[in-house]
Parts: C-alpha cells; sequence; structure tokens
C-alpha cells in the first residue's frame, strides 16, 4: 500500500496538472486500468486511453480546480478532496462543487476515481 | 433512488444529530443492514446495534463535527461531505479531517458510510 503522503502528494499533482492545462502529467498518475466515474452514477471510463481523452475534454473547458479543504486520506489505499472547480459560461463565472475518492494501487497510482457532484452543486456566481 | 434534496438533507441531519450527541438520531438515518467504515481501510461495523454502539462512543468523546465545504451529491445515490471534527485531548484542542461518503437505499437511509481520514489528518491545534 502506498504512504499517507505519497497518496496525498498524487492527489494534489492532480489538482496542479489540472491547472496547468496538462492532460498528459494527470492520465500519467492512473494505472493503465484504471477507471473514472465523473460524475458519480454516469457511465464509468476505462483505461487510459478514455481517461487522457477525457482530461483533455475537461481542461478544454478552462476549468481550474481549487481545494476548499485539505487533502484526506484514510487508513487504506485511497484518499479524498473537496475541491471547487471554476468554470467561465455564457451566463457568467460557474463553481462546481466537487469531492473526489481516488484508491490507489500498489505503485502509488491512480486504480480509481469517483468524483461526487450532483446538478445542484453547480453555481453561477457572476456576471459576464 | 432518492433525490438531491433527501440525500444532502440527511447528511446535515447527521452533523447536527452528532453535535446534540443523539446517537439515536444517527442510528435512525441508517438501514438496518448498513455498514460503516470508519476510517475506511478499518473493519467495517455492521448492522443497527453496532453502528448506535460505535455513535455513542464517537460522541461520548465530547467531539464535535463541523462543515469543511457544502456537502456535496451525487448523479447516483451517494453524498459526500468534508468536515473537521474537534476534540478536547489532554494535549489540547485537536482536530481531524474527514471526508465522509455515504451510499443511500431507496427509502433515503444510509446503505453505506465509509470515512477518509489518516493518521496525518489529526492535528492538535491549541494548548489546555
Amino acid at each position: 500500500m502506498p504512504s499517507e503522503k505519497t497518496m496525498k502528494e498524487a492527489m494534489q499533482a492532480y489538482i496542479d496538472g489540472f491547472n496547468r492545462s496538462d492532460a498528459q502529467a494527470i492520465a500519467a498518475l492512473y494505472a493503465d486500468d484504471a477507471s473514472v466515474e465523473d460524475p458519480v452514477g454516469s457511465k464509468p471510463r476505462h483505461g487510459k486511453a478514455e481517461i487522457t481523452k477525457f482530461y483533455e475534454m475537461s481542461i478544454a473547458t478552462g476549468a481550474k480546480l481549487k481545494l476548499a479543504a485539505p487533502i484526506r486520506g484514510s487508513h487504506g489505499n485511497a484518499a479524498a478532496m473537496a475541491f471547487d472547480v471554476a468554470l467561465k459560461m455564457p451566463e457568467g463565472q460557474a463553481i462546481i462543487r466537487v469531492i473526489d475518492v481516488m484508491t490507489f494501487n500498489d505503485e502509488g497510482k491512480f486504480s480509481s476515481m469517483r468524483a461526487y457532484w450532483a446538478p445542484g452543486d453547480m453555481e453561477v456566481i457572476g456576471g459576464q
């Protein structure tokens, strides 16, 4: 099992990679056979190719991520973090409030990601 | 599947029940066959009797919960929330940073709870 430090550093690297628009760096945090369910309740994406494409599309929206609270570890192979996604929309600035839960393989790569956010967790907060 | 509103209200009721030291009210939020894994990576507790006992013991510590960010829903039968647990310790006030993920049954009761926190998520923040 990876250490708490290793898992939290990977979570932070995810945020940082997203914010410098580096889909390859995010994809490199995932195991080859990983799954991404974003949002929870949608059809999961599987494998590096689908996951890379997902982040290329997400980053292309111009979205930026900001931690809402410190990253949490666990006593197992998992960690979780609450963050806000800032997104420019035609009607103004939007915020989507999200919690991501990652599980890890023994090499410290994400084996799964699940993103908790509901329709009501998106809020338009400003004019154009 | 319960509505986003129903799930978020149950999450808030969990925080409120804990903070008024009402283990029965928390236990009532759970399905009879629910499981609680707190922290993630520990042996889960199963069923109403074990779960009620767990909250009686947790509440007896004097711990109080405070949301660190708004509760998140999902597009499925799950919700998540980041909160801080304030706890009086012999060496001062401690904070444990936690993210709870709940799944729900069709009646809007928790079918599972998993609490993400690691040893490094506990911090002693003040003197006696």
